[in-house]
This record gives C-alpha cells, structure tokens and sequence, in this order.
C-alpha cells in the first residue's frame, strides 16, 4: 500500500467520506486511490476558494469535517482566505496540500513555495508526512485536530513521493477529546450577575446558536428579563417557527453602540467581546460601553448547551415556552426592498431550508423579517473574506443531505468566487442564488464617505462595478446554471418558487 | 498630508503611475488620496489575482513596477499565486496591503490575520508602516527594492491609521542599484570552456532574452558553434524575425534530458539549472547529463547582455547576421492542431505583438512555428500557478502602452482568473484570447497516465472540465467581452484578423 493509499483509508476510517479538490500533479497518486478504494465522494472545484469554502460549508451542517486537497503552496494559497472565513467560523476541516517530492524540494522547482508557512496563519494543525509510513498516523491526527472543539483548520503537507512510495500505513481513527464544559465558578458567577437586577446581555456565538442551546438561553431570558443577542457575524442560527427571535450586534458602529447602550454586564457565550469589524478615526473599537462588565460564561471550546442549562437550573428557571414570531407571512408583491426579500425569502422557503447570507449592505435588515419564517438555519461570513458565499453554498448543500439552500448574494462579493456555480451544476445541488445586482462595491460607498466625502471619478471607477454590466444570467448560463432576471417582488416570488420545484441549482438575478 | 496622500506622492515622485486595485474599507483612504492626487492610472480587478497578475505582466514589458492595492491579509492571499508566478517570473511589483488600524489590530476583528507572514513567502521586501510619518520614506524604499535587478516583489502594509493620519511626508525618490556587472573571472571561465572544443550549451533567462543580448548570444554561437537554448518558462522572450530561432527547455523530463544529452558544459546566463517542474519515481530531478559541468557566467541579478558582450569580445567573435528563419508563413486553413494554430498566430499577429502563452499541454510545440513571425514577445507562466494568463494579458497590454496582446488560453487556467476579462472589457484593452476549449485538465491525464494507469471513473471526475461544459462565448459576453466559437482554423483566422481589426478586447473559443 503506498502513502496515497494508506491516506484514503485513514480518512475514511476516521469518518471523513467527502473530498473538495482541486488536484494537480503531485495529487496524482491521491486521486488514483480514489479509483482503488471505494467509499469517498470527490467533489471538483475549479479554483480554490470553492474548494475550501465548501468544506467550511460541509462543516457548518454536517458537524463533521470534509477533506480538501489542493496542489502545492500556490494552490494552498488560492485557497487561503476560504480558510480563513473557515477560521472564523470555527469550521473543522482537514485540509490536505499535496507538495513537492522530498528529494526534489531542494531544486526550487516553480511551484515550490513556503505551503507551511502559508498554512500556519489559518490552521490550528500543521504537519508535512515526510515518509509513507508517517501519512497515516499523521492523517488520523489532522482529524483528531479538525474535530477538537470548536472545529479547527487542521492542514496535513503531502510531499508526492510521502504519496507515491509504498510502507503507508493505515492511521488507526484518534479519540477527540471531549468537548471541555464550564468551570462551576464560570456558571456561578454568571448566575449572581443575572440575579443583580442589573441589564445584563448574554452575547451568543458557535454552538450557543443552535435550537438546543437556545431552549436553555430562552429559559434564563424568561426568568430574568435579560437580554439575547447573537454575534455579529455567526456560522450558523438557527431560526425561525420554534426558535429565538435573535438579533446580531449590528455592523454599522454607532448602531452596534446603540444595540449595546446601558448593558451593565455582558456575558460572552461561545461568543467573543463584541468589537468593530475595523477601526475609524475618532469612533471606539469596542462596542459596550464604558464602565459594562465582562463575563465568560463558556470559552469558545466549551460545551454552550451545558453551561446554559446549568445556569437556567442555577437560577430555578423554569420551562419556557419559546417566544411565537406569529403566523409565517405572505410572499408581498410590488416594488423590490431589502424588507420585501426578506418577506419573500420567509414566505416562500421550505421547511428546514439553509439560508447562505452574503447580502453584505442589501441584507443589514433581513433578520426581523424572518422570524416567522419556517424552522431554518442561517449562515454567515464569519471572516469577513468576501466571496465566501457560493463556495460556502456548495459544502452546505453537500452537508445538508437535500436541503434547499438559499443563497443571498451580494454581486460584488459574487465576483471572488464564481467558479463554485458550476460546481453546483455538475453536482446538482439544490441552490437557489439571489444575486443582488447593484453593480457596486455599495459598502465602500458608505466607507468612502465615512471617510469625509463623496468619492470623485478616479474613486468612483474603484467602487463601481458597472463599466461593463456583469450579465449574471449568461455568467451563471456559461457554467450550467440556469438563471433568470428578476427586478420586481412578484418576478422574485415567481422565480423563487419554480426554483424550489427543481432539482439543482437555479440563480436569479435582482436588479436592486 | 495624511498618509494615504504622502505614499500617492512618493509613489509617483518614484516613478510608480499605474496602480492595480482592489480595494476595501482600510483602503479608503488611499483611494480617497487619488481623488485629490493626479496622476495615478488606477486599474481594477475584481479579484486579487487579477490584480498581482496584472502587476507582473505590467512590469514584464513597461520594465518598470506598477503598485497593487489589497485589501488586508484575506485580500493578500487571494493574490499570492499571482505574486508567486510574478517572483518567479522575476517581476518588480510594489505590493501594497491595506490593513487593521495598529490600535485595532490587538482586538483580532475578523478581517485580521497574518499580512506579514503570508507576504514573506513572495517578497524580497516586507514592512509595515506603522506611523503615517513613515509611510513616504517606506514607500520610497519598496519602489526601490521592487526595481533592483532582477526585479522584486516588495511588499508595504500600509494599517488603515498610519493612511489617515496627519503627519505624511512625501518620500523623496531612492537610486536603484546598479545592475552588477559579472566578475571578469566568471568571463574568462566561460571563454574557456568555449574555446575547448567540447559540447557548450548557453542557458538564457531573464534579460538574456531580449534582443540586445541576443545579439551578442549569436556571435558567439557563430564564432564557437555552441548552442543556445531559453529556460523551461520565461518572463519574456523577444522573438520573430531578426531574433534568434531559440527553443527552450522542454517540460516533459524525457524531452528535457534527451535536449541537453551530450551537453559537457552548460553555461547558465541569468538562467537557473535546468531541473524538473516535479519529481517523478524513477526519473532524474536534474535534466543535464552526468558529468556535464555547469559554470555560471552571470547571476540572475547580473547584467547578462554586458557579459555576453565581454564574453563574445574576449572570444575575439565577429559581428553575425542574426539566423533568418525564412519567409513568414501564410495562414493555413482547414482542420485544427497546435502547429496550424501557431502558423495562424505567426501569419496574422501584428508587428510587436505580445503573446501571453498558458497554453499548457496544446502550446508546446509553438514555438518553432512562429519563428519567423514578425517581430513579438512571448511571455510564459514562471511560477506555475495556473490562471497567470488571463491577468498578465491586462497588464501587458498596459504595459506595452497599445500593442496587440494575443493571449493564447488553456480553459483549465482560465478558470481561476475569469474575472481579469471584466477588467480587459473595462479598460478597452487590446486583447485577443484564443481559448483552447478541450473541457479536461489534459495535463493532469497525462500525469495520472505516468503514475502508471488510466484513470478510472472517480479520478476521472477530477480531471474533466465536462458535464457542465464551460460557455466560453457566454462568460466572456457576461463580462463584456466579445466572443465568437471556432472549429477551424479557417474560422479561427477569420476570428482573429478581425479581432485585430478592433480597439479592445476578444475571446475566440477554441474547440479544440
């Protein structure tokens, strides 16, 4: 069995069965495995960034990580900032760089480039199996890292002949650790700042967010009066009939200060402090003002759901009904809004859709508008590298076993990424993409003028994506995808609900 | 002057008037700088390897650096592969990265990561900027260090504060070092080896491929009878009529070591040894014979035509005629193959035209059909990071300030950098991209075919462009490019001359 061999087999014993590729030469001995061992569902993307944006997708809704495989240092780099989106969301994922020989490494051939350097920004696990007897084991350990709480980047280096050789051995699947639960004191202390009488926040982030953990959240919320609020960006909500009716720390500074105005006491669960995404001249870094204490409930690794029934319990909390959104609304009609969207989006989804949210500014407000949307999960952008979107769409679809993914997409964003349409085409997922065509870099516009003014020609060219039109029609046609052009709510509705009827993907152009 | 104003100055103080962007809210400030600075061409790229590629292919034929403009870590790794290819293509490019403000950066927002480690892997120059005061006198010294021979990447991170400050100062314009002379020992060495009678081959890169250092390349093949030969890829061969009729070293290891067998000197003129793109069981790394010395006339950094020169005098070698490679050939017509591809190009290319080649595994027997093309320059991908083409083709055409770009396309690389037609449409660009349509990564069948099978059906999933197939017509068109399908070369002629015949840009779909 050569090195190749032994890495398929130790992947699929320690429960990773879904490969995102993008192989090259030095690949080559890992994709004729694939031929040889039965079991591991390869799937093609076309640049990088769809390659390890799926696997944070897959992540995100099959609470197990995926494989990728990418071609030496500069493939690791196209696929960098998937990773890091990937990072920040705290998506598991083994990510497997092939590499050049050992014995060739030394020539400084054109590909060869510094792939663990590259990877230690974004992984947690850092390995090159410079022999064939080491991939397996080594490879066993990149899952084990993958896995450890919250989920990790778990990068394992392939030099081709580690592939080629023979000597591999089958890497035995590696115990992960449990999931670490709160400190008693942690808990504690939690408990005697809800029992104050002050305004207390509980921030909720990871975990936190999913129905069982918010059952929990709910229970203390109803018997203290505290408030709920979920991060600014998260991997995953889950929302709608039957859940939260959660809002997130705003974006825009002085609303994220607003939100955060007269909390006495924030408590971080699975959530970090809450702080601007950049910094501006004269405006604060940190959203809770001054003189709010700080309290960790649950480290980012540790178990949510845990800490927060045994702070409920703490504080005798009671079974709580979950809050009721209402009835589920009507598809409106009529003139195209952000709020009309959103209204569309809850009328007309299925149950237990994936909603995949790159709407960047069109989207700042779809939240409230879909409380009463059936039972859905809600991901978003956790890094805040663009275009992770479509990618993401992939691995979620993937993940979700069927689903119905619903991507809002903003076009500028749209543009890094393109390439994962026709991944979705050749693997007949069922995305359904909003591309919000505005054919401008609109968040910059805003940025520009925080800046103290209203952008001039030289500026305007950065910012404006128009000069040509980007057709997103034929775009989406050229890879497979079928598309059509929407520019009013009953286009938007109507198109919607054929979409969900179809079997793959389908894209629809919103000219907002 | 904030800062942001102070490095527009120094940049163009320096020389640096062309900017490829990508912008973002940290770059605000920058962009808000060239409203109020003239003089700077900003060009746009929807994603970084579109604009690092740009860079390398502006330097290639401007001989002078362009900057970039990134968006923090995240948007610097989208561009490393184009960074990667512009390094090993030994381009100067003034790599510029807008990031977290320096009092903003401890709180680790979600755009934050690791600018300076990610930018070392492909900079000779690194430094972050971290007072507005410093930002002119750091700028001046990156433009320095991107133009000091061979040509580097330098990279200046620019934190969004150190842009928006008060306090700049324009940096005053730094000499660039001379270009080192070779040593008189590394001359008369040579001449020795020359002179001996024995079997010579002169290894040319770099800067020994422009027609002054071809000139006195020929002397001394003519006085001596050594042979002459262009590394694997090359930044720029100038080729066509009144140009050497050079070959280059083959990619595949066979080809390559039977080029060089019987070779008993090897001399290396701005050219690196000649070894292998991978390492392959069983095959040599290194492609030159056993017991073949290999001596050095000139560093990558040295001047090779002035040591060609010195090396042809202390040869006592007469002026030579360059070699005429007969009459330019007529177009061919009929059914399609590379040659009658290349006789096409070679019959209907414009004088001065500039040929930016990823044709990868179709391309490799062009060149000895266009030697007798008129006058051009052949750009090829250093680095081997796919999808340099398409980039490289926007800024060459800048670079070369008008002239015809035949941009000649493997659909595979064109994958990872669609976007850069967006920005040929934008700017009215030159350029005619023959896209060589074959729907499989046609190099990777070949290389699973040497790992000693063919490919069965999983692994042949990760090697076909297929199912969907890629609408070339349509993608460029969604981009607003111009496009039409050939199957001929009948067609294909027809296609490009009137391509030619146009201001901007073109795609012709080649179905190969």
């Amino acid at each position: 069995m050569n090195g190749a061999e032994s890495l398929v087999k130790t992947l699929l014993g320690s429960g990773v069965d879904v490969c995102f590729a993008n192989p090259g030469t030095s690949e080559m001995h890992f994709v004729a495995a694939l031929d040889r061992v039965p079991g591991m569902r390869c799937v093609l993307g076309l640049q990088e960034n769809v390659v390890t944006g799926a696997a944070d997708g897959y992540w995100r809704m099959a609470d197990k990580p995926a494989a990728t495989l990418l071609h030496c240092g500069p493939g690791l780099a196209n696929g960098l900032a998937g990773l890091h989106d990937a990072r920040r969301a705290r998506s598991g994922v083994v990510n497997v760089v092939g590499d050049q020989a050992v014995y060739h490494r030394p020539f400084d051939a054109p590909l060869t480039a510094d792939a663990e350097g590259w990877a230690r920004g974004v992984s947690a696990f850092v390995r090159t199996s410079s022999r064939a007897e080491d991939v397996g084991a080594d490879a066993a350990m990149a899952v084990q890292a993958a896995r450890t709480s919250p989920g990790q980047v778990a990068t394992l280096i392939l030099p081709s002949d580690s592939s080629w050789n023979e000597g591999g051995v089958v890497g035995a699947a590696l115990t992960v650790p449990a999931v670490p639960q709160a400190d008693p004191h942690q808990v504690e202390q939690a408990a005697r700042v809800l029992r104050s009488g002050k305004n207390v926040l509980l921030l909720l982030g990871g975990l936190a967010l999913r129905e069982a953990a918010q059952v929990q959240a709910n229970r203390i919320a109803a018997a203290t009066g505290c408030r709920l609020l979920a991060e600014g960006s998260n991997a995953r909500i889950q929302r709608g009939q039957g859940r939260l009716m959660l809002d997130r720390v705003p974006y825009v500074n002085e609303q994220a200060v607003a939100a955060l105005k007269g909390v006495e006491h924030l408590v971080l669960v699975n959530a970090k402090e809450p702080i601007g995404f950049f910094g501006y001249p004269g405006k604060p870094s940190r959203f809770w003002p001054p003189g709010c204490e700080l309290h960790l409930l649950t480290r980012l690794d540790q178990d949510a759901e845990g800490a927060l029934r045994a702070l409920a319990d703490a504080l005798g909390a009671p079974k709580a009904a979950m809050p009721n959104p209402g009835p589920r609304p009507q598809a409106p009609r009529g003139a195209l809004s952000p709020e009309g969207l959103a209204r569309t989006v809850a009328a007309l989804m299925p149950e237990n859709s994936v909603i995949v949210d790159e709407s960047v500014t069109y989207g700042r407000g779809f939240f409230p508008e879909t409380y009463a949307a059936p039972a859905h999960d809600w991901l978003q952008n956790c890094g805040g590298a663009i275009g992770y979107g479509p990618p993401v769409a992939v691995g979620a679809a993937i993940g979700a076993g069927g689903r119905r993914v619903v991507a809002l997409q903003a076009d500028g964003s749209a543009m890094y990424t393109p390439q994962a349409l026709w991944t979705q085409a050749r693997e007949k997922l069922p995305v359904t993409t909003v591309l919000l065509s505005n054919r401008k870099y609109q968040i910059l516009i805003g940025e520009y003028q925080n800046v103290g003014a209203n952008p001039g020609r030289t500026a305007m060219d950065m910012l404006d994506l128009g000069n040509p039109d980007i057709g997103w029609v034929q775009l989406a046609n050229s890879m497979g995808v079928e598309a059509a052009q929407a520019s009013t709510l009953d286009q938007l509705g109507d198109l919607m609900a054929q979409s969900f009827a179809r079997p793959g993907p389908f894209l629809i152009e919103l000219m907002i």
